[in-house]
């Protein structure tokens, strides 16, 4: 298709997805092979990285919770640049571009500046969290919706969301660089009628190796993150759709051996 | 990983994306290349199953929007006996299996009898959809919020959402299954008070090589999918994040030939 296309001069924002170099996209990775210089993110997997041709030029522009290394209109300004001067542009986003990724922004540099973007989504991170927990983000009864919001503010600046909407008690909501506000955002839900007895998932680098599950109520929400890494990427569920029990419980999935079934006659 | 096994007698819930097989991920390509017998959706692109290999069984039990051809319980059976046969199952799902996918009575049914089950999450058609327009889902400023919801209730209830937290002007609502529902969305959110001049994108196919961009405002929505077809997948953008603009215009950009860019100097 025409739009897939990767002329020297152009730039592809492409999703990295949440981690695990599989959870690429095929696209994604025929992108980045096809790039000569990819600009990414620290929440980029290192296994994914690995995928960047060695004839390729690696940059990290990497923003982690509390530390940007580098602001937007400098990043703006540097795949520009690497695109006018007639270079194959990989701008690789952790999760999907479309979710918290400063998307708009990135586009509109480039159309500003006459250089032809691209988007090639990819695996958003509430999603790969719940694959791991062997769960549903909605559930056909109790949990029809579904809302992301991020609770990395810029700095200085509380958190301006429309908390009412978020309580919901039909809402499975999913909080995006939530470890710093989890007692804030588990306040707000509560103080708005959310149930203090809701299930909440806690899922700490999502499809890597080191990822980490943690179970337990809205309530006690502040102390669940209490042992996770300010740089750890985290991501919070809230609802009744990541409730343990009868065939949800991704703990104990996770634990189970695999194991033949024997054939049936 | 331990989880990314594939023992004969278990089960994967795999994630398809949104229709174009090159936004499948790399490990579902690896899954569905090992499976003995892949269940399948309508909405699994016909590009996604060309991948299907030869030696395994290759099973419809498409649903589509008004048209169910096995019910849910059928189709938990299904993929049981076949687990419990020896063969290896992918149950492959448009989009990701955690929106929408009925994921939690799948995962249900086999740890019920005692089947391994695992989950791949997918690119959810919400990403594709803006990834095509050139948009994101959500701005820094103006659209913090992400809520999806499915316009697609059982036969004969009305739709049980909540619109006051749906109106909400933040945020961007993505509607999956959305044009026979297109109508009574745009006037139970103006009911509550979105501003009728907030930007609509109508996405169809998305990813697809018949994809199709509608935009409007949302008080024309009903009319916007008129000319879309009933087994159209189709899915509805609502906010600010897919006004047109400044850099943000995706049928244009779309429509921009790809063209080199001089060498700077």
């Amino acid at each position: 298709m025409l739009h897939d296309n990767f002329p020297p001069g152009s730039v592809w924002l492409v999703g990295a997805g949440p981690g695990d170099p599989e959870l690429l996209t095929r696209k994604a990775e025929r992108l980045i092979a096809t790039a000569d210089v990819v600009f990414h993110d620290a929440l980029v997997g290192a296994g994914v990285l690995d995928l960047i041709p060695a004839h390729a030029e690696r940059i990290s522009v990497g923003k982690r919770s509390g530390r940007h290394s580098k602001d937007q209109a400098t990043i703006d300004a540097l795949i520009v640049a690497a695109a006018k001067a007639g270079q194959r542009v990989v701008r690789l986003k952790g999760g999907d571009p479309a979710v918290f990724g400063r998307t708009a922004e990135e586009v509109a540099a480039c159309t500003a500046a006459g250089v032809r973007v691209r988007i090639c989504p990819g695996v958003t991170a509430a999603s790969a969290a719940t694959a791991a927990a062997g769960l549903s983000l909605t559930l056909r009864d109790g949990a029809r919706q579904l809302t992301f919001v991020t609770a990395h503010a810029r700095t200085g600046v509380p958190l301006d969301l429309d908390w009412q909407a978020l309580a919901s008690h039909a809402t499975t909501l999913a909080i995006y660089m939530g470890r710093a506000a989890a007692g804030m955002v588990a306040q707000q839900l509560m103080a708005r009628g959310r149930n203090p007895d809701t299930p909440v998932l806690v899922v700490v680098n999502a499809s890597l190796p080191n990822e980490r599950l943690i179970r337990g109520k809205l309530s006690s929400l502040a102390f669940l993150v209490e042992t996770v890494g300010h740089q750890d990427p985290t991501i919070l569920i809230v609802g009744e759709a990541v409730r343990p029990g009868d065939g949800r419980d991704g703990v104990s999935l996770n634990r189970q051996l695999p194991q033949r079934q024997p054939v049936a006659s």
